[in-house]
């Protein structure tokens, strides 16, 4: 009861700090830099902090815990798959319509592309975000699929998972820093400069702190064995619940979602 | 067996990966950036990515993966938990000495402390790794620490240290785009510009993407329950050896280092 109560907890910190930071992107963007516009403006160039920050981040981590809610375990995994999938989909598709802005953008202001460590970083989260989605559909979705593909393909769609987490978060990281060098100049676009720390330097580092808690929020919620979801399937691997044996081999059962004084009994 | 080889690979592809983004931080501060001295110019600022990370990112990373080694399984814990510490200490006193490097810079050249994400994701990942090392040697290197304490405090160290190692990589990619774009800004400073893509450009992004590969290496090392280290002391959550049990409620004995098979027998 105490595992599944800070579940909820985390949980409920996980959705909040979420859309805090998607408000904080949106209003960084729209009160310091100008708003929004599709037009090869720097207004286009403001869609991509707020598509890669909603995309490849909150809705990313948002779809990563959804199997770790404890009300869905006593349900049918096939629509929790699919909102796993269609969330991922949707932060697939904010996260390459914000490459578009920016891309866009270069391209009518006559800007190179591709050469910052955020942008190699941020193509390899791509990358492997785009193959990731492919393989997890083909192989979790597609009903057909041989199920010795799927227990291969499980242990590692679900690092892969993690790490394109975390190389989102390092991607958007490194890129709300390069935008704040290139936005606050001071004398030479009638900004205070970074380096005096204005209040839109402050409100955008902040924003920066709120992204990497609230990955941690996300990690902490994945890395618990007692979150996880129990599979019922015998060629799971997942499937099993786990015992511990103590040191002295007397065999203490312990079934998920009890303690093992519960379990003894 | 196939587990300890696999580990033993990705044990030396984290050495070799280690050793590698060492040399290539030094050799980019050394050829492109003018070498190092400790004299307030520039040539001082250079030991700031050297020391962080060397400290930070590949000396925090071999510490971390310590415990993994299974040679080290069947001996007495305690050297290695020295060695465990003694690593991270100089991890720190290198972290410290590269902080004092970028500090003293600033402070003899008037520049601002403290105001980009970068340094703010800095110091926190600092007073985490502070903490962590303070509360960590008294807990578990002090012999009179109580054992209630140790136990409370083992999850938090093993999860903060991952946090923390993220935390360090993450501030380290920031930093090495914030220095980029101050070092290479084509006329005003005789150097062809970032956007151009330099040799000099192309080298410190492959170096970022070293310490992210090295990172995801040692990640992977810690994430894999088989590559932990046995715990024999009954008080010790983690001293217990797991079975798993088939959801067909059939026991399958399962200790760690020998397969389900080779357990049923």
């Amino acid at each position: 009861m105490r595992s599944v109560l800070l579940f909820y907890l985390s949980y409920l910190l996980c959705l909040c700090l979420g859309i805090v930071c998607v408000v904080f992107v949106c209003y960084w963007n729209n009160t310091w830099r100008g708003g929004f516009a599709w037009d090869g403006t720097a207004l286009q160039f403001n869609w991509h902090p707020v598509l890669m920050v909603t995309g490849l981040v909150v809705l990313y981590g948002n779809a990563a815990v959804v199997y770790r809610i404890p009300l869905t375990w006593g349900q049918n995994k096939q629509p929790w798959k699919l909102l796993h999938a269609g969330l991922l989909f949707l932060a697939f598709f904010l996260s390459v319509l914000g490459l578009c802005a920016v891309f866009d953008y270069h391209k009518k202001g006559g800007i190179p592309n591709l050469y910052s460590l955020h942008s190699w970083l941020g193509m390899c989260t791509t990358v492997l975000f785009t193959a990731q989605w492919v393989l997890g559909s083909g192989a979790f979705l597609v009903p057909w699929s041989p199920m010795a593909f799927r227990k291969i393909l499980k242990p590692v769609h679900v690092w892969m998972g993690s790490v394109i987490f975390v190389l989102g978060i390092a991607s958007c990281i490194s890129g709300i820093n390069e935008k704040l060098f290139f936005a606050l100049k001071g004398n030479t676009n009638q900004t205070q400069p970074y380096s005096k720390l204005p209040p839109e330097a402050v409100f955008a580092n902040s924003l920066g702190i709120l992204i990497v808690v609230f990955g941690l929020v996300v990690l902490k919620i994945l890395s618990n064995p007692e979150w996880q979801r129990p599979e019922p399937g015998p060629d799971d691997e997942s499937s099993r619940y786990w015992l511990p044996i103590g040191s002295d081999r007397s065999i203490q059962i312990c079934y998920r979602n009890c303690s093992v004084s519960e379990a003894k009994e």
